[in-house]
């Protein structure tokens, strides 16, 4: 995405369940300054808000005053770009919707702020900063507790008509299949999420196919995705499986979505993709059978070049250039 | 969509196996003069151009002349808005590429034209004179012969990366389902198209689930559509049996494709829509029951506003717009 910088920096905050995340980034995709809170210890959103300011005035005053920021982007589970609300978030302390955008925007001074939920904000932060920076149609994936998505098409985040475009990760990939927290079977999430990983091991574990796996030495209540990458790693043909059914169900996934949006490429982003080939490999293998001729070779799967603790950051502080 | 007329009117044409229509449309969707040629008929594409010319001519003639004409658009099998070229059609009989916005345009002297696959020019249509004249973001599902699609976001017709987007007739909806023409199997197209719906019907003959059924004195070889349609209008269980689990595939594809654009109408265009109410009914049940909870409500499904021959005269007239 291209733009236009009249000022030289942006603020970025990424709202999160355990930790709120907030620096300042440049136009190149440093994070010059960062500071975080712990959000669920702030019941009052009054609090949260005058705490995060005051950090940030710090910074701002550091960088050249409120004059050298083009403003700020937040990213927040359910943040509603279209009211400037974060609406209700069940992981949040702050009741059914807070005007995030309104607060911030008066405890800043006036500066100019954005919210949109995370997956949106990552997806604009990889057109930004990370490997879309010169693509115009693409679909993200965040493969995280569940899986989020950002489809771009000619350059533009697709919001459709109520905002509630990309929701992909609740795609029936498997009818009848696995309950899903939205209240049907077969979502994409229970699959290829980092708890649906944990919940293929589960199944493995409980019809016995694991008996001789490093996996059968933890308790199946409490198996994460991590525990499966672990031993994998070690060369456990069990733990490898359960990647291979993974990629193969989000290969088939993305065959699908290739259909709609014919994009370059399908960037996967979050927790899961740590994995790294042991995901790619099947995902690409699944997909190469499943997807359709017209679309063979043309459709790159990569992943997030945003690492980590930064990818919210940036993610969030994208944002803040498109104000 | 808006557009600004620089001229009275366009020229739509639309080339079928069959049949190649074509007449003059004013900016209100009248068709005030119509011709037509038999596809087939025409071994040599230089013929065939300069056959639909002449008679194009004339039209234009009576019209005021070429200056009176925004445009003409050619909507076909293949057609590739990028390149203007018919690419191979394999119902068409002149090889490999046509450069058919070439030829028309030095046939007419100089008329600007635009050429655009079938489906898309029926979802230009659509939004021109139809049903989607007010929105901005909906899907058109034409369902004949086989699947086709057109997707609009934001008020633009989505081509993608390599002007392949809208594939959704070759979205999979039955892993290891029906052996689909493109090679893969269980494609939508199979389940929802009127050879579909024929072959819902052989498989209830094959079984013998349909002995007491008006289908059973059909032979199971060249039922139609058209034979399970009459049927259910005389009341035929096994009949209306066929369209309800017709439409609750259909159903279940539309609650996946909302995930993606959040559109605020999917719009059935094509032979099967006569079915009308016998279709709709299992669709609408089955979008209920398969949407994801943030969509309920918002999203409509209602069939094409353009009827038979004209649709496909309109939707060609509706790319001279856009000229």
């Amino acid at each position: 995405m291209k733009h236009v910088a009249n000022h030289s920096y942006v603020l970025g905050m990424d709202v999160g369940g355990t930790n709120t995340l907030f620096g300042v980034v440049d136009t190149e995709g440093n994070i010059l300054a960062r500071d975080s809170v712990h959000t669920k210890e702030y019941a009052d959103i009054n609090n949260y808000v005058s705490e995060i300011a005051s950090s940030i005035k710090r910074m701002m005053q550091d960088f050249g005053g409120v004059s050298c920021f083009n403003g700020m982007g937040i990213g927040a589970p359910n943040g509603n770009v279209f009211t400037g609300y974060l609406d209700y978030a069940p992981n949040l302390p702050w009741g059914k919707a807070v005007p995030l955008v309104k607060l911030f925007h008066e405890a800043l001074d006036g500066l100019l702020v954005k919210i949109d939920n995370d997956a949106n904000a990552a997806t604009i932060g990889e057109m930004t900063y990370g490997a879309a920076r010169d693509m115009k149609n693409f679909i993200m994936l965040t493969l995280g507790t569940g899986v989020g998505s950002g489809i771009v098409i000619d350059g533009n985040l697709v919001y459709g008509s109520h905002g509630k475009a990309g929701e992909l990760g609740h795609v029936i990939v498997r009818p009848n299949g696995r309950p899903c927290g939205c209240g049907r079977n077969g979502c994409l999430e229970t699959y290829v999420s980092a708890t649906g990983v944990a919940r293929t091991a589960k199944e493995c574990l409980s019809r016995g196919v694991a008996v001789d796996s490093l996996l059968s030495k933890i308790d199946s209540d409490n198996i994460t995705s991590k525990d499966v990458y672990d031993a994998a790693l070690q060369g456990d043909p069990i733990a490898k499986d359960i990647f291979d059914r993974t990629g193969q169900v989000l290969g088939e996934a993305i065959a699908s979505f290739v259909n709609f949006s014919d994009p370059e490429a399908i960037i996967l982003f979050g927790g899961l993709t740590s994995a790294g080939e042991l995901l790619m490999k099947p995902i690409k293998e699944s997909l190469q059978k499943n997807i359709l001729f017209v679309y063979e070779g043309g459709v790159k799967i990569i992943f997030s070049h945003l690492k980590g603790s930064d990818a919210a950051i940036l993610g969030a502080a994208s944002l803040g250039w498109l104000l």
